[in-house]
């Protein structure tokens, strides 16, 4: 039989046996699933760099991947438990707009409120419901559970948004949305926002640190120089060449972002 | 055939190659045994930490998993190395309490010292037995190899006891045993020892911080508010929402913790 | 069909998506392969600390195993991307040195430039060559896939020399070349280089610290003490019992270890 692919992605962290027990509560259920760790850095409760990072890894996983992910802060409380099918793959996990990011451009077949407790683990606790709902949720759709076992369908569900950039007389204005391990700044100006402007002669700003003309690659610049580059997932980054851009322009996550044509 | 599980948890954190060898020794032996990570982020040399790690997981997996542990300042000395057959699962790890807390409600079928070297990696370091003996051991336990191939029985072992409360005139007294990595602090005070106290008037105290009646979950409070709850482990629990108890209460492994009746 | 083990290791760290999204690559092409973590914790453009991981490492793992590695401050630019065949395992990585550590001792069969883009992700980023290239390359080789296919053959590649500890009247000199999570500071010193040396009288210094004997494990110091011993790679290594020889000998990597006879 072929083995099912399930990734885990949370804001567990690495030091706990959260994602440990989750998997152990698969492998119960489906002992063939293969289990892929997304990633388990997430920020705590940082709704909106969990559904980045669904949003930029889906498409690199074979059809028929289930995409576990909990960033859960209403845990235990009345925000819904939420399947949705797309033509692609499976996302599970809260509905907060989490799994939201990953849905462009994707044809989706059902949304399913994950109601049928005989799916659930028993005590279902209100803390943990990475555990007790999204990992055996995973592993009986990973066995060919249809959807529509685990629950009801529901026809709208926590949406977050992109976050739009803003065109200005003189350039655009967009933002800083993830900051990587590397210290790189991930904007939310993706390529064809860029279609306008001059590659060479543009200017991008954040903070105090300009930079001329994008790049193509890291490299090729003096150690310690700032980059402006399309990077992996398509969006304008700042970079610093064997630094960390984030420490050494003293910027954070949110921090505006100006490109001009000049 | 079906894939045995192995379950790996240790203290050498995520920086170095060491799980990831001890994961090559095993495969070298089985390649077809399933490696789950448990934790390899407890603390340097912290026995307790791991112990509650193991405690509080190994009823989430399959029957017959294989739990590896490696939380092993003594490695080289005289302390010995363990496997203890549960009629539930395995552990194996050095005799110096690691593995004892797990064993609470277990029927142990048996406790072998590691004494046979034919099933160990040679050369034998003295520093790294997770490599050298644990690994192999898993490994060859996983093909069926029985308990007794590998050692000779033994009738004690290390034993870490659960650290009890003690029942005091005005409530209970505790201790925070583990803080994750949210910062929630982790308490000995089970649920069942908070029977006798009502769930919403009951005051629990840690440092500076006092919280009243027991929540349910993480949600429901204005951000920043302490909450006292029952956790995924059944343990009473500090935690702050959306943020770390841990930072803002300033409190630390080993505090006391008072219950009140109020 | 037996699982071809491929090993990853990288400077990705932890909290970011780019191992998982090169494993749903992998398994896209093959998924029946068996994906192991060997470390993404290289400290960032540290080519040298990784190439002494897959040094250490790869011996430990079954023949055929395949060990694409990734720390590319170079990606983008002119430098190559490589696959060397040996005897025992296969090295998939940029040339840059980071492969050539692992190779002594081996016997090469050939080294060969991924030059072959029908092998390579569309489109192909400047960016992240872990997930276009060096991932693919893996999968097809896992799959069978003849060497040659993947690109040409090369002569030369860069090569990381082992650096050389140098002898005195006095004794040696070496230097510290990694430290690992627990704070052990490894040194360029091979158990070889030790043989003229008494192992009871020699005297390893470290900054200020002074340590007298090898001893040969951790344990059986007073807590806090500095010890010397052979490690588990077979090199010389200062240690703190239960403590950081890092922090407590405010030590770095690259600093000078003397040892002499005394």
């Amino acid at each position: 039989m072929e083995r099912k692919i399930i990734t885990l992605t949370s804001d567990f962290g690495y030091r706990d046996p959260f994602v440990g027990i989750m998997k152990g509560v698969i492998l119960g259920i489906n002992p063939s699933a293969n289990l892929i760790d997304l990633s388990h850095g997430i920020p705590p409760q940082d709704v909106m760099a969990g559904a980045l990072v669904l949003r930029h890894s889906v498409s690199f996983f074979p059809r028929g991947t289930i995409h576990a992910a909990v960033v859960d802060p209403g845990v235990g409380s009345q925000r819904r438990a939420l399947l949705i099918e797309c033509e692609n793959f499976y996302l599970v996990g809260p509905d907060n707009g989490l799994l939201s990011l990953a849905l462009e451009g994707q044809s989706i077949v059902q949304a399913i409120e994950l109601s049928n407790r005989s799916y659930h683990l028993h005590p279902t606790s209100t803390t943990f419901h990475g555990r007790d709902k999204f990992a055996p949720i995973a592993a009986y759709l990973s066995l060919g559970i249809a959807p529509d076992f685990l629950g009801h369908r529901v026809e709208g569900f926590a949406q977050i948004s992109w976050p739009e950039i803003v065109i200005t007389d003189h350039g655009l204005l967009g933002k800083v949305v993830y900051v990587d391990a590397f210290g790189n700044l991930v904007t939310n100006v993706r390529e064809k926002d860029l279609k306008a402007f001059d590659r060479e002669r543009m200017v991008v700003s954040v903070g105090k640190v300009q930079v001329q003309g994008l790049t193509e690659s890291y490299a090729g610049a003096p150690d310690g120089a700032f980059r402006a580059l399309i990077n992996s997932w398509g969006l304008l980054e700042i970079s610093l060449y064997k630094g960390s851009a984030q420490n050494r322009a003293e910027v954070n996550l949110g921090e505006a972002i100006h490109v001009r044509g000049n």
